[in-house]
């Protein structure tokens, strides 16, 4: 059965998801939909997704949104994928769920926030809201840390003091990766504080080696771009 | 092994949680903790949540915290929960996941954000934020709109198309009964071009009865409550 992936690799949930694909060895077609370029609003696109957002799966006749969603379907659906992404344990695969959940409204809602209306939202024809920036900030700075000093607290290296990864840890760091969008010192400034934080975005980075680099390089780009925008107007 | 259920009853999630361990036959003792008299910041509710927030379960010695994921883990862990709730097949549970995982930033940001900033923000010592309760009126009215004409579009009386409700009827139908403590006419407003959801509110409500009306009483007296108060305001 045929398994198409619509992602934008600028979108931290499409990331994940694709990251979760090679690292788990499940073949799939990755259908680029720019974000950028409004092709999330295309009516082919709204057939597959009707929330017009990335990323979403075809599997066969199967439709399926919300990264989340996906990702539990794919751990779930393909029998190779080794259990500690999803534990099998009822209460291990409760507190996988509990992480999960937790993100919308803390980390995601901060991150998004803040770094949509510092960044990005010129990049898609909107105005920047410093209003909704600097509560962002606050939501994502105190989600931060609940990670260093709460879902990381144990032995483990990864969440929940867990000697492995779970989807939760894929889905919270390519998250925080979003951050690499700002400029050095204000990225530093927010991250700097949460040394266990910035421990397991490391972690996480080798536990999924070599995808989670390949993955993000479309990021480093766009960075990239910023930064010589901001020398620029740093020097004009 | 013991269940222990700590819930405010003015809170949705918390009454969904109440309604469903009600409906399925679960054992369990309700530990009321009244968030309007600051118990979730007591150090013996840290220790169950330390997210200081309800609902929360102590099921033996395992502690789990977000509604969601305490239905999901409370679905899977008691052998006598219809399967409709938490379908075991997986494209049908993966569907109810998509609505439980849209609900985070969509009906529930909208609907906490308006009604906190509109009524219950002062009842916790707040000031209201009416630039936090417009943004939050326009996600709870967008919400509301997807539910009616997208979650609901399909033959069933439920969410999906299903014939019967899932875990993701009860947690959103819960979040839109705090519209209750709403002026009147406001939440008519609101309410009434949605005529899907008005409609499936009152077949969740058919379909969970009697529990869903006794969880709902203390919540009906906070509503008599601040009808009073406006009428006094308004006479005076």
């Amino acid at each position: 059965m045929s398994l198409k992936v619509y992602v934008d690799r600028l979108s931290q949930p499409s990331r994940a998801l694709l990251i979760f694909c090679k690292l788990n060895g499940i073949e799939f077609e990755e259908v680029p939909i720019d974000l950028s370029k409004g092709q999330h609003r295309s009516p082919e696109y709204e057939e597959v997704n009707p929330m017009k957002q990335v990323p979403a799966i075809v599997h066969g006749t199967f439709k399926l949104f919300e990264s989340h969603a996906i990702l539990r379907y794919l751990a779930s659906a393909f029998p190779g994928v080794a259990d500690h992404w999803y534990p099998s344990d009822l209460q291990k695969r409760a507190k996988v769920e509990c992480v999960l959940d937790w993100h919308h409204s803390n980390l995601r809602r901060g991150s998004v926030g803040y770094i949509f209306n510092t960044v990005l939202a010129p990049a898609f024809g909107l105005p920047l809201n410093p209003q909704v920036a600097a509560e962002g900030k606050k939501i994502l700075s105190a989600s931060l840390a609940t990670i260093d000093t709460y879902w990381l607290q144990k032995d483990g290296k990864f969440l929940l003091g867990n000697s492995q990864p779970s989807l939760a840890d894929l889905s919270l760091v390519c998250e925080i990766m979003q951050l690499e969008f700002l400029d050095e010192k204000d990225r530093d400034s927010i991250l700097s504080p949460h040394k266990n934080v910035l421990k397991w975005i490391d972690d996480v980075k080798s536990a999924t080696a070599p995808h989670f680099d390949e993955i993000h390089t479309t990021l480093f780009k766009i960075k990239e771009m910023f930064e010589k925008q901001r020398s620029a107007g740093a020097s004009s």
